[in-house]
């Protein structure tokens, strides 16, 4: 991959009235140019040309936009012409042709970055922004588009240069005393960053179930109904569903959208006392998918009769008594109001309950409304990095607690910064991980 | 319908990198400035603006056109945005909400065709333009757009309405003697004209095959290998294939792209002598198929035993001997040679023979090469208004020639008038009519 190269490639989807071919780089223009029939070599940057291409091939409107005033920061073109796939092959080929290559996945984005048009965290979030279905996973990746993310990081990073250039010049000082008062101030400062990392590493929770969804896993013994009350939520919620392979081999996750957030209800294998040792092994999985889980459902069909599995403390769970049509009419008020002892009851054939459930469900969930303006952090990538940074700060905080040497605890400071700027890009310089990075974007962004 | 609504729609497919909303009407640059942070409403015409939306749903490129100077001949927007349902979704909501409504199918080309911008029968290239699917296809389309029919039919038209207004003068002085030398002369000029309609109707049967597909019956009895030949012509062209509901119920057509042409094969029943009245109904139904093919295709696996059915005198008949790997080794010069007696040795399994027998389908289809300059009809409606307009024409002829008074000639040349104008819709003046041709677009064209 040549960074001088002209790219081009269709950034709209296949088919369509309308389809636009993107080319950047230093001799975007001039390449164009020799595929259309006005001369638009001199154009103005944002200005439009109505033009024929050569060959027949089609009326096209072409935009010019001029370094560093474009997409991505490069001289570039749009071609918008009809939607075929015979004409838009042929643009390509022509622009080929004279030069141009076929752009990688994310290699406009990814020039945008390297020139400086956004930071890695911004041009992370177009992906995610391109793939959001809802208001929640929109507005996350609008934020972080906006540059919410990075300016909590640039004032994060300001903060820790100013912390650890202090600790330098006192390095430079060290036959001086140091006054308790500035150690103490030292320590604050430090403490109030590391509260902001964990803020941002805490909001990865909610980020990372708005945007893979909120798994929860339904644990009962065989028979007890668990497909009938999937259905049931489709039914009531009129919901898209999709059917993934779980993280195990052995589950399929159940993908349901519930009032605008993505739940993926992990169907584990039935739970009961059993010597049979490959049963015992799919049991076992299954708690272990009760571990991961963001909710436990325990299902049953006789009252009070819930699998005995040890759950963790702060793990939200439900208990659910399928099948209440045998025992319950549908008046009954245990299928209308919000339970007080956690058991709600329901009936996935008669769709008694499933309303109050599925409230019980939200209000587990717990998520907060997503605020346009919130940053939250919703990448693997990034979330690992705060994690390393926070520790890093940690040991840190702890040597200045010790009275530790000044060149230590600014080491440990260095590599807080360091991780910090992975995020955002500052501190990387390897190309694999920057094709990484880019490697799941669509051709054309 | 109202044409004076301002309307938008998605021009580009869903999904991918960017997609394009357009916005036209006579509020469309105002409805587009309600929902951008950036003031837009004084911009000019063919210029590019970068600005973030509203309640921050993406950021976004504006294309501004003024009218008359748009596609559409109306004050026009393009919305450029990162290519997500979601955002798609919410600009146009916001777009609704500020009083545009959602475009029909084909509607902004149908301004542009009320607005003058193009004629009936370049609107209607347009839908041809997008689904071209090779080089023949797009190239009579794009010379269609370009507006090469209009042309012609611009200059039948100037002849016509010459002649027309010359019968109609000498009805005002048709007390006076009429020379035989402008009678004649008049003769001359109707002959030459229907001369050039008759030239574009035959160009249909080209402009058809192509379009369409030539379509090639192959009628041979049962289980001489009718689908391990179409498998091994499949194998040859590493051909995209589709199966298609046929024109009878019974017939299924297999569409097949052989060298840039689309051939359509169907598989009819088996032919053979038979008391069975259902399957005689069967074979009835072949024959019909036969009838209307463009090519047949007689199949057998035994030599010179061929299916023995009437065929009309001008319709290319290709025989072909399936199963010879049973009786000839692959080197036989039978595979290898054109043959002279019209009957080719195939073997579909080994694929002997295929390139000599596809060598004689595009020779039977007798396909020209299209020149991106040729006028070649493709539009059924088309090919109906130059019959009515030819059937017209013969009748002032005959008419001239047989010195009937000048007002009956002139009549039938208005007929014939009439009709040519219906292709470019200047004589259409009926709503439903216009809906009917532009039904058939995607939505956003």
């Amino acid at each position: 991959m040549n960074q001088n190269d002209t790219i081009c490639a269709l950034a709209t989807a296949p088919g369509g009235a309308i389809a636009v071919i993107r080319v950047s780089g230093s001799k975007a223009i001039d390449i164009t140019n020799a595929i259309v029939i006005k001369d638009i070599s001199k154009a103005k940057s944002a200005t439009l040309h109505y033009t024929e291409l050569k060959e027949h091939v089609d009326y096209a409107l072409v935009s010019i936009f001029r370094a560093p005033n474009s997409y991505t920061g490069e001289d570039t073109t749009e071609i918008s012409c009809h939607g075929g796939y015979y004409i838009t092959q042929q643009i390509l080929s022509m622009l080929i042709e004279q030069g141009a290559r076929q752009a990688l996945p994310g290699e406009f984005t990814q020039r945008s970055f390297m020139n400086g048009k956004m930071d890695l965290s911004q041009a992370e979030s177009v992906a995610d922004l391109i793939a959001a279905t809802n208001k929640a996973t929109h507005n996350m990746a609008m934020s972080q588009l906006r540059g919410n993310f990075r300016k909590d990081l640039e004032d994060l990073r300001q903060k820790l240069l100013k912390l650890t250039s202090l600790m330098e010049l006192e390095l430079d000082f060290s036959d001086q005393d140091i006054t308790f008062t500035e150690r103490e101030q030292q320590l604050q400062t430090a403490k109030t960053i590391q509260q902001h990392i964990q803020k941002l590493r805490q909001s990865f929770r909610v980020g990372n179930a708005l945007k893979n969804g909120i798994s929860v896993a339904i644990i009962g013994a065989p028979n007890v109904g668990k497909s009938s009350l999937l259905n049931s939520l489709l039914h009531e919620e009129k919901a898209i569903v999709s059917s993934i392979q779980g993280t195990t081999r052995d589950t399929i996750e159940d993908v349901i959208q519930i009032q605008g957030k993505t739940f993926r209800f992990i169907d584990t294998a039935g739970i009961r006392k059993t010597k049979d040792q490959i049963e015992r092994m799919g049991i076992e999985r299954s708690l272990q998918a009760a571990e991961r889980a963001n909710i436990i459902l325990l299902l049953t069909d006789k009252d009070n009769q819930f699998p005995d599995i040890k759950i963790p403390e702060d793990k939200p769970v439900l208990r659910v008594v399928n099948k209440c049509d045998l025992t319950l009419p549908s008046a009954s008020f245990l299928f209308h109001k919000m339970p007080t002892d956690n058991v709600y009851h329901i009936s996935s054939s008669r769709g008694d309950g499933m309303p109050i459930l599925i409230k019980g469900l939200i209000q587990a969930a717990d998520i907060p409304e997503i605020n346009e303006n919130d940053t939250i952090v919703t990448n693997v990538r990034h979330y690992e990095a705060l994690t390393k940074s926070h520790l890093a700060l940690s040991r840190a905080i702890k040597s200045i607690r010790e009275e530790v040497p000044n060149d230590l605890v600014a080491q440990d400071l260095r590599e807080c910064l360091h991780y910090l700027g992975e995020i955002t890009g500052g501190e990387i310089t390897s190309d694999e991980v920057l094709q990484n990075i880019f490697r799941n974007f669509c051709v054309g962004k």
